[in-house]
């Protein structure tokens, strides 16, 4: 229990006195960008002199995050790849988080969302064992099953909205009938889910993961909910550009308020961590390094 | 990495030879009965005798196990309430998986997918690290989201497609626009998730979750997706009957052929655990078995 002691005691550190948007708006404004380092370390990108083990995987992780935090806004961990070497894995993350700085806002990437009952053991799972600021959820379960993970008002969840896999509209560009009872026309199912999370959670905790592949319903749902934050995963390996996700409005100029932290966060993982393995020359803390540097200053926060 | 190893002996136990619906349709077979044990447990709820930490909540799921499995066609563990202790919570999951039957099958309730990288690293965790014979999915990511988990023939999904939480048909009951493509009339999101999971995964590993709470919904899916297997939480505690579960369709007549384990699998949780604390007579265990016996008994395999 010594890792969850750990993870507790960044909680505590955090206070309950500010909100997440808060935390990363002052994060984000130190650090002069709103790029997120992805954290999801896996066995087989580690570069020369790790060890192809758990323990190679939790001191790349260690390096990577000692390197590129200082440029980042927010870090954002996918539980998956930690869980896929077992409890150990988990461990290991929740060692990681514990060495994270305290105004550093962690966002766990677990997808998660379940009924009521369950849904609050998720909540304590990732906010209060694990020490997350954030989390990202489902929308499939309907509005009561992700409550009890944006009831906090020092926490919050970014909901799937327009994911960023190559499948993404099979469902969520589906179109769905007018509701009237919800005021809402006919539209995409993901427009239907922005529309509807703007209601949920009891007001600042909660955002809409919107992917980098898709700029034009970026565009069109940053229009029709503009109160809220965006998480944007996939750039640069999945495929998505920078430049088309920045176009409809730069970051700093966030649609609710214009406070930094409240318009987007960009997601960006193998393009850093990839870093420590591409070429020769330098060491890869410091190819790490500039990758970071380099990513940081193509996300700025705008005056 | 003691007790990934001892999960992992158990999928070894497991073999490859057969599917999930096998060995399900066997082990309904053995035990008579389509019930599925469904383990959450909850340091709330636990029964006198039983420290209110993560020792005494593995020790009660011992006992749960030990008593209930006897009776069960498959346990049902929803990782959250493990989750909620941590790593040291899913190291108790591991342990208390390694100690089941080799013939019994394992759904990992995780209510996992994400984009494909990712959702390659879940099964991992879920099928190698855990052990589990099946998983449950939530399908808003679409196909290739979920395909890494229902890729392998011996293992096997339940995509989530009408729940059993009251808020279900915020997003569930929207009716979509009807889909030359896919020759699809217009219906409500849940149906078009079971019409497009009969044609996800490579034959036979995919199968729908549809609570007992809305049995009116499960009649119409059953009939839209005749060839899947069928995951019903939400009997008991929740408020489902089982009898509108049974009326289209015993289990025993599975619409895939008629095999046991083809038709329904129905989950019970706090209707089972609960009994430990129910009532001052008798021991806990001998509470919970007089419990999972009546349930298996109201849940037969029919010949």
């Amino acid at each position: 229990m010594i890792a969850g002691g750990q993870a507790q005691r960044g909680v505590a550190e955090i206070g309950v006195s500010t909100t997440y948007l808060e935390r990363l708006g002052a994060r984000s404004k130190k650090a002069g960008t709103v790029l997120c380092l992805g954290l999801d370390p896996d066995l087989d990108t580690l570069p020369a002199g790790f060890s192809r083990d758990l323990a190679g995987l939790e001191r790349f992780a260690a390096l990577l995050l000692e390197a590129a935090v200082p440029f980042a806004a927010a870090v954002k961990p996918n539980l998956a790849f930690f869980e896929a070497h077992g409890s150990a894995g988990l461990a290991a993350l929740e060692r990681l988080r514990g060495g994270l700085p305290s105004d550093l806002p962690v966002i766990a990437d677990a997808k998660r969302g379940d009924i009521g009952s369950t849904a609050a053991r998720q909540a304590t799972a990732l906010f209060d064992q694990l020490g997350a600021d954030a989390v990202t959820v489902n929308p499939y379960l309907g509005a009561d099953a992700v409550s009890p993970l944006l009831e906090r008002i020092d926490r919050f969840a970014y909901v799937l909205c327009r994911t960023s896999n190559p499948g993404a509209g099979e469902l969520q560009d589906l179109v769905v009938a007018a509701d009237r009872a919800t005021d809402s026309p006919a539209e995409r199912l993901h427009e239907r889910v922005a529309r509807l999370a703007t209601g949920w959670g009891p007001g600042g905790t909660v955002g809409l993961v919107v992917g980098a592949t898709a700029p034009d319903e970026l565009a069109r749902i940053r229009a029709l909910a503009p109160g809220l934050a965006f998480l944007v995963p996939g750039v640069g390996a999945q495929g998505g550009a920078v430049e088309p996700v920045l176009e409809h409005g730069p970051a700093a100029v966030g649609p609710a308020g214009g406070q930094p932290g409240h318009g987007l966060l960009v997601s960006v993982s193998r393009g850093i961590a990839g870093a420590a393995s591409a070429g020769a020359e330098g060491d890869p803390f410091e190819r790490v390094r500039a990758a970071a540097a380099e990513w940081a200053a193509r996300l700025p926060v705008l005056p």
